[in-house]
């Protein structure tokens, strides 16, 4: 079996890799992980971080040190929050069952989840994880449209399931896509030779190619299922709007009998800052939305939501049933967050934080020729770490240098991309002396990998 | 699209059905529910039932009304258990994060879990449902064995996801199964027309059958994926033991180059009373065990557990992530559970009060004809209803007749197999009390039945 480096791979400790020069505590506990879960398993960075407490945008390892997570979208109002946290035990304490008996938590959340959407999007269901929403989302997507293919981007990941990994290029060469899966490269302003007010013309070209080839074949094209930043790719969020490069492509999506699945598990819950959901930063109303990751800060729960006739097609024949779906603690969990996120502003918070990261980074990386571009939207922001600022090449072991750099230093990221891109996607209640530990220290990562 | 009744939709009020004979507040729930969930939501009775509270193998409805929990395994330890509610609200208190940073608990919780189980069977791995792990299973099994077909039982439920919902008829026909699915008829003793000393033989020759006609489509066998008390087909837990009807079936199997998938969502975890685990009461060695709902009393985990080379063929190449799976709140819920289990001795309860449950449920039902047949291991049994005990043909009307009558006495239980069969699993925790209410309610659902 040949397979190529991953990005689920890239910053990664493998079982097996040797412990010895690890601290004695931590190599124990990595040998007896080891020792007991599947070799699939991965830890982050060259010394693992064993964590054991967090509070806001930070978190603490065993003996007490501070790291600045700068990384994790599931605690998007801050890890261990005390109001979701008392929403969680209340609930568990109270009844935690299933949605074939009536409960209050699952109508109060839906409602107040579906009036952050379009009017059009106007049901919605719970499953678990990420991964079963989009599994979820495209069966609905075939069932409504009766065709099969599915369009994704080049590096995508959406989720883990059989018919989600099919879809998920990003999991490297030895995972198999689907017959009827095309990809599109992802709309890259930065190496894409166009200028950017072609972008969204050259992106529909590249989708409508694909949607011609599967016809070919005799495959009618589904879905369009994208997340609207592109953060597998290597975040590209813009330009956005409705004159941006996602209209456009869902458009030749729908001239040819398919529909637009948001996966919102990445720019959804207002980390974009400019909007609740990835999708209303373009502007466009999609047929069906998945949602995940930040919905509930690490109670496992998603959702699907969608219009009530893209729906029907499926819900009204297959009786689908999730048995932790939508209990009473994950919508306490879900319900938590949400008011937080709103009661607190955490999207006008992230929007504002965002735009100085951003700024900020370019100031750091000004003269510095390895970083090739800084881009992002709200606080979900992508370094692209290049060999050369002509060539653009891709720079991987770069981007792995100024992570590993950024852990020595108490700060926590990772990659995305083809590896190089480093991805900066922290809690949402991510502060302006949170940003300054997180410049200092890229300065200081960047000085130390030379020029 | 032609669609045959289902299990899953037999005990169900849908969504669109008249509101008017309910109580009102009972009525606007519903009504504001059906405004914002899917169509494919389901709830239990004609008249939907609205709890908000629990306590052992108790929950109580708006009213403050007290009803008997015969269903719910979820729930095995008990409703909101004092320990596990406490475990579950000090973790989520500290840290909830993913399986890439180093946390005591999942590698202590693996280790726990793992020597419950033989030797040969020593990885893990965690996700967040039984959809999730059944789905992986089969994945493993096909990059194990190199073969793609696999054998279920005629009416199986494996979940929800595009794979596991292609292995699950109880589904119903509009949901197709996969080219390379197979079924067998359950070992039933009581409808197959073999002595009991036969029905492994006879159990071996359907898989054989099955396993033929894939070969001769070119289609080798990867896995024969069953709980072994074939709970969707109606509860068919023995003849057990080396002796019983599991280990024929399985060699077929194995000699054909696939494995055993023993799907534990429903038997793992005591419920048999024989043994921890399912596949444990029938002497045989698993290649991979899928575990689910009784695991961390509704925090949604699930696991995987495989023997080493079993799942170094998948994950020795494929990235695997699973986002909320084994997270620290998951696996403190999990070790909880399994503490109490353990501690209370529940499994040896399970297998006392399920006795005397067997025992009263064939004295109160000795004189009547509609009863055919009663049968279970531990807390998991089955009333198989006839609409005459010499022909045995199901009749799902009397079945419903019993579980709503037992509903109107705030006995909670539900239907399995085609629909005839009453499914009575309740928290492991059920003692002598609840069942003396069980067998009383039960008495008077038959009498008011009729002949």
């Amino acid at each position: 079996m040949v397979t190529r480096s991953t990005i689920m791979d890239t910053n990664a400790f493998r079982p097996g890799d040797p412990t010895g020069g690890l601290p004695p505590r931590t190599a124990e506990l990595v040998d007896r992980r080891s020792g007991v879960l599947g070799s699939a398993y991965r830890l982050f960075y060259r010394e693992p971080v064993h964590l054991v407490r967090g509070s806001g945008a930070h978190v603490f390892d065993a003996d007490g040190n501070d790291y600045l997570d700068v990384y994790n979208n599931v605690a998007s109002v801050g890890h261990a929050h005390p109001r979701v946290v008392a929403a969680i035990a209340e609930q568990a304490a109270a009844l935690n069952t299933h949605t074939r008996y009536l409960h209050e938590r699952i109508v109060d959340y839906s409602e107040a989840l579906l009036g952050t959407m379009p009017d059009e999007v106007d049901r919605v269901m719970y499953l678990c994880t990420g991964s079963e929403a989009n599994d979820l989302a495209v069966r609905v997507a075939r069932a409504h449209t009766g065709g099969t293919g599915v369009i994704v981007s080049a590096e995508a990941y959406h989720g883990n399931t059989e018919l989600t990994s099919a879809l998920s290029p990003a999991l490297g060469s030895a995972q198999e896509l689907a017959l009827d899966v095309r990809t599109v490269p992802a709309p890259d302003p930065y190496r894409t030779p166009v200028a950017a007010e072609d972008l969204g013309r050259w992106f529909a070209e590249q989708v409508a190619q694909q949607v011609a080839d599967l016809e070919r074949r005799g495959v009618r094209v589904a879905a369009f299922l994208a997340d609207s930043i592109f953060s597998s790719d290597g975040v590209f969020p813009d330009p956005a709007g409705a004159a941006g490069f996602l209209a456009p492509a869902i458009e030749v999506v729908r001239r040819a009998g398919g529909v637009f699945i948001a996966d919102e598990v990445q720019p959804g819950f207002g980390r974009t800052g400019d909007a609740m959901w990835g999708f209303a930063r373009h502007g466009v109303v999609p047929e069906i939305v998945t949602l995940g990751k930040p919905m509930a800060a690490g109670i496992p729960v998603s959702a699907l939501a969608a219009q009530t006739d893209v729906l029907a097609s499926f819900g009204d024949h297959i009786p689908y049933f999730n048995t932790y779906g939508g209990n009473p603690v994950s919508m306490a969990a879900a319900q938590a967050v949400l008011d937080v996120l709103q009661e607190d502003k955490l999207q006008d918070h992230a929007a504002d934080v965002g735009a100085r990261m951003l700024a900020a980074l370019r100031e750091a990386a000004a003269d510095h020729p390895r970083v090739g571009d800084v881009r992002g939207a709200g606080l979900y922001v992508g370094v692209d770490m290049v060999a050369d600022p002509e060539t653009k090449a891709p720079d991987v072991a770069a981007a792995l240098d100024v992570v590993e750099a950024l852990r020595e230093r108490r700060i926590l990221t990772s990659v995305c991309g083809p590896g190089n891109v480093l991805k900066l996607r922290p809690p949402l209640v991510f502060d302006d002396q949170d940003l300054d530990r997180l410049i200092d220290g890229f300065t200081d990562a960047l000085t130390a990998l030379g020029h």
